[in-house]
């Protein structure tokens, strides 16, 4: 997907909104487990009855992972499942890989080639020949972590690297890499005052969005100093709408909180 | 494992070595295709010839997910295949992981626990809350990427920040953290200048060495500027080793290869 259909989805529906696939068994209404694949089956509720309400999905391949082979099939069905039956959906692996130049080419067929994810999150800390592989994938986006959600974000994150903190040089450095205007940012909202700053280095970039919600953040903060005219974000949540309840109504539930967020974003987009 | 006992193993086979599997189908001689698991079979003929030589395996898991569910299932049979014949090897999911709290507790849980490797290769830029769910495991080790190896090492790794480089930082800062006693750290073998510098911060814990042969650093420079009285280093091969040939013979090569290294190994111990 390019990043004129990814605003033209976001222009049509009226929201920029990103829900996190963080499928928990633990989590998920007690009835599916009797099912074959509960978390593929949880997806799939979630996604039919949300799907209108957001622009992109966002699975964090830890919570599949956590279930090894098993969990990689949920996660294979339930990317084909967006991608055969909603492909206007801007699909996120959010699996913060990086490694060393071939093996993050490994990484990159994985997510973007075989599964076909339109983008993937990616580290930065191993620097341009780490990220540049993923860049490679036209039509397709990688997303660096820059400032995250965090407590831990104030250990390095924020260092003062000769006058500068350290997520600026990130984002300022990756400016330079090969195809990084495919390149988008993870930046927590629980840092809105941060986003003026963050807009100086790169105006236009599309953020990527966590801490919304659950931990903390607030949309109209986050919309005042990061948005662009052309949106620039995608905010992310998870918990409070895939686990809005865990009886039989989860799907419809999950509705009612994307909706409340989608008629917020709507509100501010038409303002 | 213990550290304890990875010292006893390395004094025992006078060895010091990790072989990295990173099993490209590419790479591999190609009768081992139309066998059902290549990469297994593959792993485990490696395996089979050159454990009396090492003291650890490390397979980088963007090679198996390259492959999807199939990798996963050579990965795992791979894993287990260690545990059950070579209890003593010293395990590494070299998975560069790294999230939220409760997500790298997902990693951790998948990597540490149910794949029952005995360590996992993490990166650092999230922070405490990111590393410090995967040191929480009793007997298992959590190897965080210091200064590594690649040319882009040098775009964040190395920068002055308030008059220490981030490496430094990196390193200093998770001595603080819970458990850290179960730290190892990744450096680069190219960098062996570095490795007293690193010294000064942390003179006993272990150190895991990509770099050394076809990344070019040298295995003497390394234990001159590296070495601990308990050795302390865990120096890694993958290519010169399992790639020694693409025939027949490719377990027979790969053991000749290895014995080389350990034969230089042996040397410096006895030394």
């Amino acid at each position: 997907m390019t990043t004129q259909q990814l605003i033209e989805q976001i222009q049509k529906k009226k929201s920029f909104l990103c829900i996190g696939l963080d499928v928990d068994l633990k989590k998920i209404p007690q009835h599916l487990l009797e099912l074959e694949d509960p978390i593929f089956e949880f997806n799939k509720a979630i996604i039919d009855s949300t799907h209108d309400l957001c622009v992109s999905y966002k699975p964090n391949t830890a919570f599949y992972e956590a279930y090894g082979i098993k969990g990689w099939q949920s996660l294979q069905k339930t990317i084909e499942y967006i991608n055969q039956n909603y492909p206007e959906i801007f699909t996120i692996a959010d699996a913060k890989r990086g490694d060393i130049g071939n093996t993050s080419t490994m990484y990159a067929k994985a997510f973007l080639e075989d599964l076909n994810f339109d983008s993937v999150t990616v580290a930065p800390y191993m620097g341009k020949d780490s990220v540049e592989p993923f860049l490679a994938f036209e039509d397709k986006h990688t997303i660096m972590l820059a400032l995250t959600s965090n407590e831990g974000a104030f250990d390095f994150q924020t260092k003062n690297c000769g006058g500068k903190e350290l997520y600026k040089i990130v984002i300022e450095t990756s400016k330079t890499w090969k195809n990084s205007e495919n390149l988008m940012y993870v930046v927590g909202a629980t840092k809105a005052e941060y986003f003026s700053e963050i807009r100086k280095i790169i105006p236009t970039s599309f953020l990527l969005v966590p801490g919304v919600g659950a931990q903390g953040g607030s949309l109209k903060e986050v919309c005042k100093f990061g948005m662009t005219s052309n949106v620039g974000l995608l905010i992310n949540s998870s918990r409070a709408i895939i686990y809005a309840s865990n009886g039989y109504d989860f799907a419809e539930k999950a509705r009612e909180e994307a909706l409340k967020i989608q008629t917020e974003m709507k509100k501010i987009l038409i303002h």
